[in-house]
């Protein structure tokens, strides 16, 4: 196979969920098709790498400096929910079951894959219970080892500043991501979270 | 969600094998990867859409003039086979059955979808008899009415030329993709292949 061919297909095969027969597949699709849909795939992408990047205050991805769910008005304030990335939140958006504030944490403390606090968005969240009035924090993280070992860093890093924490309900499988809840388990799961 | 983000998000979920949920994977784990990998790969699609093109003789995507199987001396003259497309030649070749010649289609004719002879790389099927002593043209395209379609429209096409023709033996599923067959039906079929 020509070579520029096979190192894409290499680099679409190691995006999430993509094999190298689907790689192959999409490769060969984009660059025989003769209206312009790879080029116009590669320049969205370039353009949403270049203007995309975190919010200066919870962290979702946006182009504006501040995203959308921080600078609306009609949400509820007091209560933060902290989720490991965006596509956790969208989950929680679409079930319509929460209405307050979300902090994107950007991964999990993981020992094996050397994610330190230093990696995660966790340093200006004493700032936001002070500024947003914020007086529950709801922790919708993975249901994992990583995903309690960070709620409870972030418990003891906060300290008492006369917050209440509270976790997700069972609910949540054990090792579970939240991409592949129901609206159902989800609403349940925030329905019957656990004082800490 | 972020409007730029969304349109990127649509973008991917139309690529084949790419549902809705995996594009929002996909496109949420590229923007916040922090080691530039959505650049690397949008930069890697613009420069493969920009230099690979369609080997001028058998239709094979390439970035030279001549595709890397009609350039190869080693290769047997005389056997042309017919595919849809590239993915179909990488099939048979990782199947080591077919050490002939390549001519790729990039389709097959179809009324619904508009697909005239025109569309399809059929003219210089002529001249590659003669200039390549064809003496075998081989169909490997899909087992569809489409496929048939194509076949018989080449057959008649060509006329009196000398040349026989061939289609892959059944074990071709019906209604089924090359992409999916393993390669011990794959030789079963290219040694049962039946004259027309």
């Amino acid at each position: 196979m020509n070579i520029k061919i096979e190192k894409l297909i290499k680099q679409f095969a190691k995006l999430p969920r993509v094999g190298t027969r689907a790689a192959t597949r999409i490769v060969i699709g984009l660059l025989q098709d003769k209206t312009g849909r790879a080029e116009s795939l590669a320049n969205a992408l370039l353009d949403a790498s270049k203007s995309i990047h975190p919010c200066s205050v919870c962290g979702v991805l946006t182009d504006g400096d501040v995203c959308e769910y921080c600078s609306d008005s009609v949400r509820k304030n007091g209560q933060l929910c902290m989720v490991r990335d965006l596509s956790d939140v969208l989950v929680i958006e679409k079930s319509g079951v929460f209405h307050g504030r979300y902090h994107v944490l950007g991964g999990s403390l993981s020992g094996v894959n050397g994610v330190t606090p230093d990696d995660l968005n966790i340093a200006n969240i004493p700032a936001r219970i002070k500024n947003e009035n914020i007086e529950e924090i709801i922790f919708a993280l993975p249901n994992t080892v990583e995903g309690k070992t960070t709620q409870q860093y972030i418990i003891s890093s906060i300290g008492n500043m006369g917050v209440s924490f509270s976790e997700l309900a069972s609910g949540v499988p054990l090792g579970g991501d939240l991409d592949y809840i129901d609206d159902g388990t989800l609403t349940l799961a925030f329905g019957g979270r656990k004082k800490l």
